[in-house]
């Protein structure tokens, strides 16, 4: 039940060379695929290591489908997941993964909600039909509302509202988006959590709850026509809408202006210097553009032998950190994101010229061909370890298929890495100009009496 | 056809003492009122000076209403109204409004849209058939909506998008407002407006333009009595819906960071220096809280013996212009700006702070006394003067009742602006604390790489 941001670019993991069923047959990560009479979509990949799997169903539907004016429904009904069915009372099942050695939970992001369960092999057919059975099933009474919205409450004051640094990303979010739905924070506005009851809660339910929005992954030591057999009996029983939800959603206006903002409070230990940009997702890029922005992101600001670390860190010591970041399993545009932390007494003013005289410089003389080659690699081959965890696996094809990207864009995604130019680089460097970015400044103390 | 800001309270008028038709028989501004069986509401000015009448419609929903990803709606069906019926096809009553040595026009604000005539008092009666007519008649085909997209279109690229300084006013808007529609521009965002077609517009005719949702407002030389019975006859037979549509809108949350926006282009021939701070209207206000941000903005800002002005221009020189502006009637939050205009070789930065020295200054000190008096009896002065205006008259009643204010208020304005204390003030001040708020600067030239 927790609220994570996207996956980030180098948390996540891909690099199954080539990935589909159909090219590979029993490779590290074979991934056969089926779609269900009733329209749920049904991935399994196979990972024979250890007698485990991980069982998860993820929702085509985010916190950037909240209705207006009830932002947080989709967290909140993430957490409403959990009241119990007629058959399975709240806790019942819990308890009994607990039993099993097992772990559950679930997380809502801007364009999915997804509920997995990590267990032995053998219980995989008890985890299909508890999640086919809160499909549907989900008893939801103002009992069991109104206390857990006071849950969500707390959730949101203690994550959110007693950290600065939460809050300027929060206001960071919403000054990169004026329009799109991607500025309202997935848990929520306080004042709109507030309002939220059982009808919109089962309102949201009955909108998005259907096997035409659901994606079943199912990663592990299994036999995949196996598993396909069991979720067409498990799932397929589950009564579709006959059409899948849609997502509404408005478009971002090209960004005019830029804009910088400033919070100082008390709580603040440790300063911090942010910039955000709109650039394109996956989803919505040019060809070769999300991947050239993901590469940027490697060059700038991925690890120690970063552009921005080893300059602003290592030879300037400005800062104690920097890095970038681009999140680019996303439906619609999405954040491009450089930070750094200021050494004692370095100001932000100075560490933000800094980090642009790094960012002008790379746009003047381009990048080094040796930085590019590097970067190519360990991005490729950070996707490649990340096949060790069968639960990233899981989630990279969980992320990327919800956000509309197809199983073939997965297995291909190293080649379009590797196929990345200096050139495509540097006109992808053109989304960072300042003149229409966010700036944050965390402070920590009050400033001048402004 | 103009998509003006809501009436700024220095352009407005009021000062009905008393102003109810109850309270006040035949005084220079007498009202009387009256609502129809169908639910529109008439409101009747008297005004004897010339034989000339106003005759307006106000429809209770504006650009914040326009659905999701339908930005522009409200004010592109405003331009549409002007395209015909079966029984008075496009431009017959424009004609004859010119014939008749009369004007006619509309135009559309974040909470309002409102159709007028100005026209000699005999022609009171084709007035009222017109628009009786179109509120449920309109006749809207793809010949019609399509061109006049266009023309939507090339109005926001010439008012908008040509200048620099609207722009910078469409992204301060945006800022201030993160998630509720105020912060989207009346005639919509460009890739929005494009979007819009027939059934959009249709869609929004039907759910907004009917009785229940319409104020008529009449001033002039005229017979109250006789026109509400003229309006019982001509507008009491269109059809109602049985209940009035609702306005659904988020609320906007707290603001919790400082926001700086810098838009520097090569067109700017002035710069110049905003500030915006969230704050309530009449309608959200606690009792007297609105009435104090009125009297604020009139000694910050409110003409050349403002504080604003004395300081900066007369005594600094530093600004060639300086004032402040609070948008009272308002259906939502609404806005409080400061602004001025450097005198040359003045840097923004320096403006700025000088600005907030100003304000500072009095947040310390408090208010002169007589300067304190001395606004309130220039704002209640300046009311009583626009009674001059029967078109300003006419407007401060339609976009009053159309931002949920009652007749009562209008009338009780000027004895809430006399109550106004010192104390109100500098309470009121603490909306414009700058850790709050959104600045912005518009440069005439492109600003060295930051």
């Amino acid at each position: 039940m927790t609220t994570p941001s996207p996956l980030p670019s180098s948390g996540r993991s891909a690099g199954l060379t080539p990935g589909s069923a159909d090219a590979q047959g029993a490779s590290a990560a074979a991934v056969t695929t089926a779609r269900l009479d009733n329209g749920m979509d049904v991935v399994v990949i196979a990972d024979y290591r250890a007698p485990v799997v991980t069982h998860m169903v993820w929702y085509r539907n985010g916190s950037a489908d909240d209705p207006l004016g009830k932002s947080g429904i989709a967290h909140f009904l993430e957490h409403l997941m959990f009241k119990g069915t007629v058959k399975n009372p709240a806790g019942k099942f819990s308890e009994l993964v607990s039993d099993l050695g097992g772990q559950e939970n679930a997380f809502t992001s801007n364009d999915f909600t997804a509920y997995f369960q990590r267990i032995g092999r053998d219980h995989l057919g008890v985890c299909m039909a508890y999640e086919a059975d809160r499909m549907k099933n989900l008893v939801l009474s103002d009992e069991v509302v109104a206390p857990e919205r006071n849950v969500v409450l707390e959730e949101r004051r203690m994550r959110t509202d007693a950290d600065p640094g939460e809050i300027l990303d929060e206001a960071m979010g919403a000054a990169v988006y004026t329009s799109h739905p991607y500025g309202k924070p997935v848990i929520g506005w306080e004042h709109e959590i507030e309002t939220l009851d059982r009808t919109d809660a089962f309102n949201y339910y009955e909108r998005f709850y259907t096997p035409e929005n659901a994606i079943l992954i199912v990663a592990g030591d299994v036999e995949p026509d196996a598993v396909i057999a069991m979720a067409r009996e498990v799932y397929g029983s589950v009564e579709p809408f006959g059409t899948a939800p849609q997502r509404r959603r408005p478009l971002e206006p090209r960004p005019t202006t830029q804009r910088m903002l400033r919070l100082a409070d008390e709580k603040v230990e440790q300063p911090r210097l942010q910039r955000m940009h709109l650039v394109p997702s996956y989803r919505t890029a040019k060809p070769g553009e999300a991947e050239a922005l993901e590469v940027l992101a490697h060059l700038l600001g991925g690890g120690q032998t970063s552009l921005l670390f080893r300059r602003l860190v290592v030879a300037e010591r400005l800062a104690v950190s920097a890095g970038a970041h681009y999140i680019g399993t996303s439906l619609d545009d999405t954040r491009f994101g450089l930070y750094a932390v200021p050494a004692p007494g370095v100001s932000l003013d100075r560490l933000e010229a800094a980090v642009e005289a790094v960012v002008a410089g790379v746009a003047a003389t381009g990048f080094d061909k040796a930085d590019l080659a590097r970067a190519k690699t360990r991005l490729i081959a950070e996707a490649i370890y990340a096949r060790d965890s069968q639960m990233l696996l899981a989630n990279w094809y969980g992320a990327s298929l919800a956000t509309g990207m197809a199983l073939e864009d997965i297995a291909a995604w190293p080649d379009r890495i590797e196929a990345v130019t200096a050139a495509d680089v540097v006109q992808a460097l053109g989304y960072l100009d300042a003149r229409r970015g966010v700036t944050g400044f965390l402070l920590s103390a009050e400033p001048v009496a402004a």
